[in-house]
Parts: structure tokens; C-alpha cells; sequence
């Protein structure tokens, strides 16, 4: 076999070499700065650039003073809406986490500020949410007793909220959001929906009026020590939480039907503390079984930079928390965000908001907060209400601080089993089983993911789950790179394009060639099984023809359009291959090498390995060569074959 | 802007549906069973399918029938020699592990035997690895010193070997081979050279007679453990050691530089113990500062089953240790394996080995061996010496069972030096600089890569430099799957081809027409990254437009060829984009998505979202499609200003 060096050959061009150092400048950016950030400063004078600096960093710099009375207006009642709904959560939440009920007022105060002055989502409504809450109680819940020490407990959730703080803020200095991207969509909704039945499950002991209850959270165990002690069920408590959950459903149900009607639901919550409330008040019901809140202290947070225990033999314990409940809270609070600015059609810079996030919890930490993020009920609300800027934010912190001041001992009546039904009512929202369907529809390995997700979390425990659903999805990552696909291709009839023969079953092999498309990036993870793929497939090929027809295989060429990049055994992958075919007297034909991958044949001589006349631009001009020297090849042997019987006559 | 259904438009097909338990099926398959090992199978019948499955699982039913006196005497040749490397290499790597000599030699007399009959290579000479002793004896060493506690480090080694066997071959039969291959070349580079470097540091110990040295591998502690003592160095071995490190160099060089010659390089190390031996027997040397190995017993391997501890306090240590070792050795094994195979051109299925490698260990660890594999050196000694089939490797342990037999108390004056000296000449071989040159050239991540390990190896210790190696690899696949290349496209002059503009400077861009290829398969991981980078690129391409042209951007063609696959992050990312490309007034147009694409876009109706008439089989199509309405457009628009104009006139 000879040179295809046709004259119409395109050549396959070595991109022009760049220095090293810029390509790794390039290679950084890209990974660490994808969004560009410093494309505004471009061209700008020196004091401009501070300015647009600053702007970035602190965010209500650049729109303040673009705010108007109009935006203001619009604020103010969404503020106001949404601290409806946040004196009400705080508390159920911190209750959750098993924290003294002032704890999640305080942390509807500080927080929210500061995400004012540094988010940059105009949307989200800062609080503290239901799933990290929970994991906080389960896992400091493990090593010191909320009830037996308190006052550690508090302590070590406050040291927690610091290092979640610290954590999402590196990430975000680090320029590391991409961590956040893998946590599929797929994993958070079997995640959350397995969390959501998780509370939903513990509020029994709310509503049923129980004293004692499993530490456990797996549905096994929970109802095992609901059923195991039917006895201790208080009859007033379990009626006046079905009246209160039946009467949230309602509401719900009514403003989904009529959009206008959002504030029904936001206010909801708050009606019925204050109604629970009442009636407990006057018919004395915590002296019949209904159990209340009691005593809340008066006042604004108290400093807690002293209560960070950085020395507690438990420090591993609240780092470990930390960082598992800040990744979550991030998680949830960029999605969110990300969600409503798709609505609006505005920017999130994922990074930007870890900053934000982080120093609101280390400033919350400091001030007798705990973990807070952008729960998406109280965010849906404040959209609803029609927010224009963080300053709705603002207007709630100020909202709970003069609850903070002023209304605290108007709680002391508000009984439990009112929070356990808000808790319920929001958690049963969380539940997306449309989602898992559409996921079933579209991708089984997805909806395999969220179901594990949810089982690991219902039947094992909250970490289990978030553990088996992270490994899947990383199992999944893994698997596409070492076993990717390679695809034989055909010509579609009539016309130059050569696809898939299964995607295309019109698609016409060409007799004697075999083209192979090769449908990721060669490297270490996956060079020995395409090495083996690639053998197989030829292997294949060869039997069919043997048993149809008698036209020998004598081309493979590789369709490397989609190989992306290769590294050091991609090459010496390649090396094999072509060994190995030359000794099968096969001809190996590539096409259409990108410009890394030709880059790396260039460095290692492959190119004059596989010779120059055998690469291609399209998989087309390589077809038209091979059948051009495949003939040429035939008429030579029929040539000789005459020229032998010519001789022999 | 309207429809662009053009009659000579290819369709592209959503390909036809399969049922899902047939897709899955596939999918495991393609997973598990890459090498289609049941290919054999089809169509024979049952007793010819109960045959060929023993002799897939016993590959010694395969070949022995066919074995021929020919072979044998070739088998008989190799299997000396490497008998003459495997006894002092044995007895020199047991010390590397702190264990007594005499259990190097019982592991080059079982193990051997069973893989004879299982294993699947016919060149891989069997017996004891020098990584994985050093990592053995740091490992375990850890927790009990060897010195002070010498029967229970034995049994602690024993049990680490037994479950080396289990992993290797539970990895074997869960078909999970292609875990090795995450150990990418570059890893294996750095990581042996680091090891090798350490491995000859510590041989300092016995050069200079030292008797106490420190328990780190780390190059300042040990450098600092021996200029701490320079007073007990002693001259009397230093400058034996020196004179067998010459001989030993020499013999390597000399049958390096004449490949005839080889077995002088193999009988190298015998002839060093012998000679040194009797050396020491006429000078009484012992009695100088030199030690000597001392009393070995006579006779074959006792049984140990007795001696594996399942309820001992370091179990955790044991099993930890026999993973890390088991796979250390696996990758060692099957890539020895694998290299000479293909010199041979013969193939070796990586689960067939895992399973052989699993079972010799497992059977080893109950008749006192400890762990094994393939060593290069060994084997590359078997495959010069013209070696035939594994029948080499019973000849090797025949003369091992020999010396056990009879010739042990012939060791007994053999001088430790001479075994530092073999292992440094074996050692330095390993330190593969010509790799890592190469590594440079072609690719700088993996040399990175290389580096790491190298240096995690010498200054931290052999497990920081794997995990540090390990970890970067895996670093790297999740980089590249979270940070895709995204490449602008333009037309090839003279060629319906669009290629990246990066590659081919001549690249031409259509006015009007933005074409963007996606080099990667869109999901969870890197869908929003993605969403990103695809806008940031559009308002670029309109940057440069507005500064030079007066053109308008009207259609973004995403060139999704090289998309494999997609996952419900990817559809929902497909969707947004399209929405914002809406919002912009632009035209979204998809060419060529591949069948899993075509498969996601039709069950989630993005489709329809998209227009059926705006998807393309190729580039050059939707360009003209675009071009076509482009023209249309402005004649449009021409003709209504013309009509305008005469209005007004």
C-alpha cells in the first residue's frame, strides 16, 4: 500500500505551538475563572477599576445608588411578608437542631443584613433551612446530648456554623464553586425528599405529644418508638396538630390555585402561632398534655465569639459538620438563587455568593447564630411578593429584631405541635416526586441516583445517604471515563456525512473499510480497555465480512472528532494499536485529530509513525483515498493475474 | 424568522428505541465484560461449553495438550536461571520486609506452582516485589516492631497477604479490573521511582554495617539517621559492599550492551552470595563487622493457615496493608504481564490475572509465604532466557524446593551486604529517569503527576506519594469532565469542513453565524459551568462583531458532535440556554447530536422547544440553512425600506 497523498487533501494542521506559561495562565483561567470576572476592568482607568472592584466585592455598592422609592415600596412589603413567615420557621427549625427556640429568632436578625450588603441575588431570603438543621442535630447530636449539656451543644453547633462559614468563604476565595456542581440535580432531589420524610417523621413526636423518642432518624426505628408506646399518645395535642396541619394544607392548596393569593400562604404560619397561641392561653392547655415553648429571653443576640470551642476534644466533630451542613446550605442557596435570577434574567457569580454565604456565617456565628443559607420557601415567598433588592432582607431582620425586643414574651404560649405542623406542611413540599418521574422518563441511571439518594436517607441515616448518592454520581463521572463509547460508522446515503449505523440505520458500510468513531478523550483511565474495545471491534468486523462476503478488511480508520484530548497512554495506546494492525496488515487511517491531540502525536512522533498521507480532515476525504488505492490495489492483481495467464497461454 | 426546511436537508434520527432491560443488559456488559470473554462460547454445545469454561478458569487444560519436548528444554533453561535470581533476590526482600530470610524462599516455591496453572501470561516469572515489601514493613512495622515482636508481625504479614489474595481476587471475579487502570502510567513512574530511591537509602543500613536506623523512609530522616552516627560506620562492610555494588553494575552494563549475554547479568546476584559467602566462611568476616544471614532451616514451607489472626487488635492494619500492597502488586503484575504480552503478541485478560494473582496469595498465606506477584526484573530475565510457558515457573520452583531441601545451611555465612548490594543494583534500574523526560515532552500534567508521587515518596513516605498521585489523576479526570473545552468553529477554505479556528488559522468565520462546538458529554458536573461559558462566548463573538462589523449575530450553531452523552442536568442546561438565546433574539441551532442526545432531547420535548427544522446533520448544512435565511432576511428587509421609501415618495 502506498501514499493517499491526493491533491484536494486538506491537511490536518499542528496548531501553532504557544509558550508554556501562557498555556497554563489559559489552562488556570479557565478553570478557576470561567465566568471572567476581570473582563469589566478591561481598559479602565486605575480609579475606576478600585471602584468596580469594591463594586465587586460588596455588591450594594453598585446598586444603592440606583435604588428608588418605587423599589423601596416593593421591598417593604416583601420584608414584611416573609418576616411572617421567618419568627415562625426560626424557631420550628431550631427546634429541629434540638437549639433553644431564641436561637433561630437570633438567626433571622444578623445574617440577613450582611447577605444584603454582600450578595448578589436579588431574590433570596436569608434563614436558616430545614435539612442542614437536621443533620447538625443528628451528627453533634451523636456526641454530646442536647438535653444532658446544653450548653456545649450550643457551643459546638455555634463552632460548626464557624467553619461552615470558613469553608464556604475558601471555596468561594479558592474560586472552587465547581465543587458545588457535583451535587447533581439528581442527587438533590432524592436527597431532599428523603430528608423531608425524615422531619416529617420525627414531628410525630410533636404532634402525638410524645416525651420520650428515638435518637435514631431511620423510618425503622421511629416507628418502631411510635407504636411501641401508643399508650403515651396525647389525644388534645394530636387534634389540635391535625386542625393546624389541615388548615395549612388549605391555605396552600388555595393560593397555589390563585396566584394573587401567595400572601395566604406566607401568612399562614403566623396566623397559627398566634391563634395556637391564644387558644392555649385561655383553655390553659399546657395543664392538658399540650406542651408550649415557655420562657424566651428578651433582647437583641448576645456576642458568642467566647462560645467557639476551638479546643473541645469534640473540635473534629463540628468541622466535620461543618463542612458536610455548609456544602449543603451551599448547595441549596446557589440552586435557589441561581433559580429566580433564571427568572429575572440576571447573573449569579456561584463564587461571589460562597463569599457571602461564608461571612454571614462567621459574622452569625459570632452573634449566636447558627447555620443559615437561602431556605427556597421563604425565597419563593419573597419573589412572589414581588422584592426588587436584598432590601427585603433588611426590612425582616428589622421585623424579628423588634420582635426580638418587644414581642418575645408573647410566645410563651405558642404550643409545639403548631411548629411541628408548619415543619410539616413546609417538608412535605420538598417532596418532589414530579421531579423523580420526569427523571425516570429521561435518564434511569438519574432516577437510580435520587432513589438511592432517598433510601440511604429514609432507611439509613442522613449522611448515608448524601455518601451513596455523591458515590454514584462520581461512580458515574468514573465510569463514562473509562468506558466510553466507540461507535462503527456508515455513510449516509447522499450525501459526504458518515454517522452512527445505529442512529442511522440507512447507513451504508463501505466494503473493505471499517470506520470506528471514538467518542472521548484517550487517557490513562480508559487507554487499555479502548486498546482491547478497538481490537474487539475489528475482530467483529472481520467475522461478519468473512461469513457475508469475500471482501478482505484492509482499512480501519478512526474518527477522533470527538477525542478531546490525550495524554502520555493515550499515546502509547495508540502506539499498540497501530503495531498491532500492521502486523494484522491492516492500514490505520485517522481522521479529523483535534488540535491537543495532534499537538501530542507531533511531541511523540506519531504522526511519522502513522504516517503524514494517512491523516485526513474528514472521515469522507479518508473514505474517497482508501477506496481510490482499494481499487488501484485490484486492478494491480488483476493486471498480474493477466499478465500470469497471458504468459502461462 | 421562519422555518429552514430545505428539501435536500438530511433528518437527523432519533434512533430507534430499545427496551430498557436490553439497554441495560448492554450497558453491564460493555461495563463488566469489555473482552467478551462468553465470545467463544456461542453456538458450541453444552460438553464443548463445560470444556471451554474449565479452560478458561485453568488456562494450564488449554495449553498443556500442546505442549512439546521443544518447549520444555527452553522452559527448563529460563526456569534455572530465574531459580539462580529468585533465591538471594528472595532472601534480600524478605529483609527489605523485616521478615526472616527463609520466608522469601518458601514464597518462590508455592506460588509459583498455582499460577502455573492460572495464570494466563507466558513469560510473568512469579515471586516476591520490592515495593510492596517496603510497604509492608512500614505498615505494619508501625504497629508492631519486628525486633520485639517477631511472631506476631509474621502472622500480622501472613494476614495482610491473605487478604491481598481475597481483594485481588474478589476484584477479579467482581470483573472490577479496570480499577488498576486508574493507576496511571505516570503514577506507576513516579511512584516506583520514588520507591526505588527509598529502598536503596535504606540498603545504607546494611552497607555500612549500621545497627541502629531510624523506622522512617523519608530521605532527611534517614540521611539524618546516618551522618548522626558516622563513628559506627564500619569500613570492613562498607568496602565489601562497594566491591559487589561494581560487580554487580558491571555485569548489568556488559549484557546490556551485548543482549546475547543476559545471563550474566542473572547469574550476577547468585554468584555475588556464593562468592560472597565463601569470602566470609575463609576470613571469618562475621567476626569483623560483617553480618552474615545465620541459620536458615532446612526444609520445605510449614503450614500457616493456623498462624492467619482474623481477632487480632491490628486486624483493621492487616486488611488496610493488604489492600494497598494487593493492588500495588496487581498494577505491577498485569502491566509486566501486559508488555511482554504484546511483545509476543498474545493477549492476557486483567481478570483472569486478578483472579490467579488472588488465589496464589490466598494459598500462599497459608503455607508461609508472603505476598507475590510478577516482578520485572524476574520476568524479564524468564523472557530472555527464551522461556516458552508458565512451566518455567514450576522448573523455578523445583530448584527453590531443592535448596529448601538441601542447601539452606549453605547460606549461612552469606554476608548482608551482598543482599544490599543486589537489591541497590535491582533498585536503581527501577528509577526510570528516561520516562519522566519523556513525560515532559509530551505531556506536563503527567509529568506533574509523576513529580508528585516521586517527591511524596522520598520526603513524606510511601503511602503520602500514592494517595498524593492517585489523587491528582482522579483530580484531573474530574477537571476535565467539570471544565470542557468549548471551540469556536469556522470554514476550511475550499471544504464544507468547519474546524476550530484555533487549529486551523485559515479558518474562516460566516458574518452572521456563531458556531461553537461542545468537545464533551453535558451533565451534572458540568452543565452550569457550561451554561456559563456558552453565554460568555456568544457576548465575546458580539464584542468583536460590534467593534468591526456591522453584521448582527442571528444564529448560534452548537456543533454537538462531540457530545456523547447527556443527563437531566444537561437537558435542563439545553433548555435554559435556548431560553436566554430567545430573550437575545438569536436562533439556537443544534448540528449533528449524536443518538443519546437525539434519545434525551425527544423524551424530554426539547425537540419541539428547539424546532425540528433547526436541528442539522452537519456544520456545513446549518450554515447554509442560516446563510440562506440571512439573504432572505435582508432582502425582506430591503424590500420593505424600498417600499417605505416609495410610500413616502
Amino acid at each position: 500500500m502506498g501514499s493517499a497523498d491526493f491533491e484536494w487533501k486538506h491537511r490536518v494542521e499542528v496548531p501553532p505551538s504557544k509558550p508554556f506559561l501562557k498555556n497554563l495562565a489559559n489552562c488556570v483561567k479557565e478553570t478557576l475563572f470561567p465566568d471572567d470576572p476581570f473582563r469589566q476592568f478591561e481598559g479602565e482607568p486605575f480609579s475606576r477599576k478600585c471602584v468596580l472592584g469594591l463594586q465587586y466585592f460588596v455588591p450594594i455598592l453598585e446598586w444603592a445608588p440606583r435604588y428608588t422609592f418605587e423599589f423601596f415600596k416593593a421591598d417593604l412589603i416583601a420584608g414584611i411578608t416573609i418576616a411572617s413567615l421567618a419568627v415562625p420557621q426560626g424557631i420550628s427549625y431550631a427546634r429541629l437542631a434540638n437549639l433553644p427556640p431564641i436561637i433561630g429568632l437570633y438567626s433571622s436578625f444578623v445574617p440577613p443584613m450582611i447577605y444584603a450588603m454582600l450578595g448578589s441575588s436579588r431574590d433570596l431570603a436569608v434563614g436558616t433551612i430545614a435539612v442542614p438543621s437536621l443533620l447538625i442535630a443528628s451528627m453533634i447530636g451523636n456526641e454530646v446530648h442536647p438535653a444532658e449539656n446544653p450548653k456545649l451543644y450550643v457551643q459546638l453547633v455555634l463552632t460548626a456554623t464557624f467553619f461552615a462559614g470558613v469553608f464556604q468563604a475558601s471555596l468561594g476565595l479558592l474560586r472552587l464553586g465547581f465543587i458545588v456542581d457535583f451535587l447533581s440535580h439528581a442527587t438533590i432531589v432524592g436527597f431532599m425528599g428523603g430528608a423531608a420524610t425524615v422531619v416529617c417523621l420525627q414531628q410525630l413526636k410533636g404532634i402525638l405529644g410524645l416525651v420520650h423518642f428515638t435518637h435514631q432518624t431511620d423510618i425503622v426505628d421511629v416507628m418502631r418508638s411510635i407504636f411501641s408506646q401508643t399508650h403515651q399518645w396525647k389525644w388534645e395535642s394530636g387534634v389540635l396538630g391535625c386542625c393546624f396541619l389541615l388548615f395549612l394544607f388549605i391555605t396552600k392548596y388555595f393560593s397555589k390555585k390563585k396566584g394573587a393569593f401567595f400572601w395566604i400562604n406566607a401568612m399562614a404560619p403566623l396566623t397559627s402561632v398566634i391563634f395556637g397561641s391564644v387558644l392555649v392561653y385561655l383553655t390553659h392547655g399546657e395543664k392538658h398534655g399540650v406542651e408550649v415553648i415557655g420562657h424566651l429571653k428578651k433582647g437583641l443576640n448576645p456576642p458568642s465569639l467566647s462560645e467557639l470551642s476551638f479546643s473541645s476534644p469534640y473540635l473534629m466533630t463540628a468541622i466535620k459538620t461543618g463542612v458536610i451542613t455548609g456544602i449543603i446550605a451551599l448547595a441549596e442557596g446557589i440552586a435557589v438563587g441561581r433559580s429566580f435570577a433564571t427568572f429575572k434574567n440576571y447573573h449569579i457569580d456561584g463564587n461571589k455568593e460562597m463569599i457571602a454565604f461564608g461571612l454571614m456565617n462567621i459574622a452569625g456565628s459570632c452573634t449566636s447564630c447558627y447555620l443559615t443559607a437561602g431556605p427556597f420557601s421563604r425565597t419563593a415567598v419573597n419573589f412572589n411578593a414581588g422584592c426588587k433588592t436584598a432590601v427585603s432582607n433588611i426590612v425582616m431582620a428589622t421585623a424579628v429584631m423588634i420582635t426580638l425586643l418587644f414581642l418575645t414574651p408573647l410566645f410563651h404560649y405558642t404550643p409545639l405541635v403548631v411548629l411541628s405542623a408548619i415543619i410539616i406542611a413546609a417538608m412535605i413540599g420538598l417532596i418532589d416526586y414530579e421531579s423523580a418521574i420526569h427523571l425516570w422518563k429521561i435518564d434511569k441511571f438519574d432516577f437510580t441516583v435520587c432513589l438511592a439518594a432517598y433510601i440511604g436517607v429514609v432507611f439509613g441515616s442522613v449522611e448515608i445517604g448524601l455518601v451513596i448518592a455523591v458515590a454514584l454520581s462520581l461512580l458515574r463521572v468514573l465510569l463514562f471515563v473509562a468506558r466510553p463509547r466507540t461507535v462503527v460508522l456508515g455513510n449516509i446515503p447522499n450525501s459526504m456525512a458518515y454517522r452512527s449505523t445505529d442512529q442511522y440505520p440507512t447507513a451504508i458500510n463501505v466494503p473493505g473499510i471499517f470506520i470506528l468513531r471514538i467518542d472521548a478523550p484517550i487517557y490513562f483511565a480508559n487507554a487499555s480497555y479502548l486498546r482491547e474495545r478497538i481490537s474487539r471491534s475489528i475482530d467483529e468486523e472481520e467475522d461478519t465480512l468473512k461469513r457475508s462476503t469475500d471482501v478482505e478488511l484492509q482499512y480501519v480508520i478512526l474518527d477522533m472528532s470527538a477525542v478531546g484530548t490525550m495524554d502520555t497512554s493515550g499515546i502509547s495506546m495508540l502506539e499498540e494499536v497501530k503495531k498491532r494492525m500492521d502486523r494484522r496488515c491492516l492500514q490505520l487511517v485517522l481522521a479529523n485529530p483535534g488540535s491537543e491531540v495532534m499537538k501530542k502525536l507531533d511531541r511523540s512522533n506519531l504522526i511519522e509513525m502513522v504516517g503524514q498521507e494517512w491523516i485526513f480532515l474528514t472521515v469522507a476525504e479518508a473514505v474517497c483515498a482508501c477506496t481510490f488505492m482499494l481499487h488501484s490495489y485490484k486492478q494491480k492483481a488483476k493486471a498480474t493475474k493477466n499478465e500470469a495467464s497471458d504468459n502461462n497461454v
